[in-house]
């Protein structure tokens, strides 16, 4: 990647970020009948500092596809909301349990327990409440809650994580992880490029080679995540480091090694790139944003 | 009412559980990549015997309305499902810690506590889910989810049970609680009512009127619960009992004594019934429910 095409992506990036910000920030505005308290912890993480990588996805999709629509502000919120709900529910004690999230204290350590398991409920709730308030076709909506509804469900986000906490203090084979990845990161990096796929009017080969992409830039960005936690510096990760070691997880670096997990990673972003090949230069940011992935140290 | 009216609710009552019960099956189904533990803890909780008063509802509106649609029995499972992921969550250790539903063990206690979290979360994804897969007009099923995900967000369902976790231990007015069980216990009742009509393509005013039906049905049922809690019988209702009084809960016996309570309950009975005036005798069910409300035991 260029320096000029750095600059670009990092603006490009900036500006979804603070488009993203503002309507979760609208979304998450007290209303009549929700308690201060629950306000407080949703708001708490949910307009915290994060990548809102999923909402740049949907933008980024939309765009690769020739326009945004009313359809595409609301999935990308959607999917910041169902992402960030299954952080606050992977933080638990009976979890997890973290203790630091996005460079502040996790939601339960700030609002206790009870209120984080309520506050992840709301968030999961009105994930689906804001698409079907968008101003757009039926059928559209109904397409697109189809897909996200399934994504956040059982066979996939959090069947991901069922066995990912199953994977604790176990041997594995690399094909077990992946298969949990696919789930518990991979469906809503898929579903993100999906709906946003959808949202601009995209054609199904379309949908089908962005869901691929996504697919690979899932997987990739978990091996990096194994890396992060075992390399990482937690300051600038905003989260506990070294837990996954700790805990005697399954992760790619204990089970490849930490070179052959770089490669695995690398040979994924290049495979997630040739899916873009026939989409003209709106691709672009998102062929950058699948280097950025492979780059990121936070 | 009657004995030959009591035996004809029960008649409709069971053929409704019995039509409920196969429906839920289906859904609870595994299917690919749902975990064996996550389908077992979903199974355990969902296919126990409930008493499905919410799809009941559903379906009684439907029908007071003239019709059944795909829509309406949809419906139904939602509400169940999303009732019972509020119970998984509701009796966890950091909630109201209970060890004891529908006459099992709590999902917490027969799959831990993580597995039950994630079932909850699982349950909530899954019922909008239902609601999209039916088949009928975008534009019906797009209005039911409207009403669905603001039933169960955070003014609602959520903020109802955020404010009863802080009424423990505390006093408070007839007025406090009464606004807590309106979105803890009344939306749900009130949004099974909302889409029963809704999918019978019912006017306006019978929507509304069924809603005001629900509103009281659902503080009339709320207050019942609180006398069980009280006087009940562990066995017949297959959850603990005493509960509220020992952990110093605000609720109606506390507040305004046995016999007052006992009094408001028929009152808003009365006042659930007056709203089914302008119905003809396909109202007659909800009639009879209403009662049955007053003097169940379970």
């Amino acid at each position: 990647m260029s320096t000029s095409g750095e600059v670009l992506l990092s603006q490009y990036m900036a500006q979804i970020r603070h488009d993203v910000d503002l309507a979760l920030a609208e979304v998450a505005t007290y209303s009549e009948g929700c308690p201060q308290v629950l306000g407080d912890a949703i708001r708490h993480i949910l307009l915290a500092p994060g990548k809102r990588l999923r909402p740049m996805l949907v933008l980024m999709a939309s765009d690769a596809c020739g326009e945004r629509s009313n359809v595409t502000m609301a999935s990308a919120c959607a999917v910041e909301m169902i992402h960030t709900y299954s952080l606050i529910h992977d933080d638990l004690p009976a979890m997890d349990d973290d203790e630091l999230r996005r460079g502040r204290p996790a939601v339960h350590v700030a609002y206790g327990e009870a209120n984080a398991i309520l506050a992840g409920d709301a968030l999961l709730a009105q994930a689906f409440e804001v698409i079907t308030r968008c101003e757009a076709a039926a059928e559209l909506i109904v397409r697109c809650l189809q897909e996200l509804t399934a994504a956040a469900g059982p066979c996939q986000l959090v069947g991901g994580q069922v066995d990912d906490l199953q994977a604790e203090n176990r041997v594995g084979t690399a094909e077990q992880l992946q298969k949990i990845h696919e789930r518990k990161t991979g469906a809503m990096f898929r579903v993100s490029l999906r709906l946003g796929a959808i949202a601009a009017n995209a054609t199904n080969e379309q949908i089908a080679r962005l869901d691929t992409y996504g697919k690979h830039l899932g997987l990739a960005f978990q091996i990096v995540d194994d890396l992060l936690d075992e390399q990482g510096d937690m300051q600038q990760l905003g989260k506990q480091t070294g837990k996954d070691t700790a805990q005697g997880k399954l992760t790619y670096p204990a089970l490849l090694g930490i070179q052959e997990s770089q490669q695995l990673a690398a040979d994924l972003i290049r495979q997630a790139c040739e899916q873009l090949e026939p989409f003209s230069e709106t691709a672009e940011p998102l062929r950058q944003l699948a280097y950025f992935v492979l780059q990121r140290n936070n």
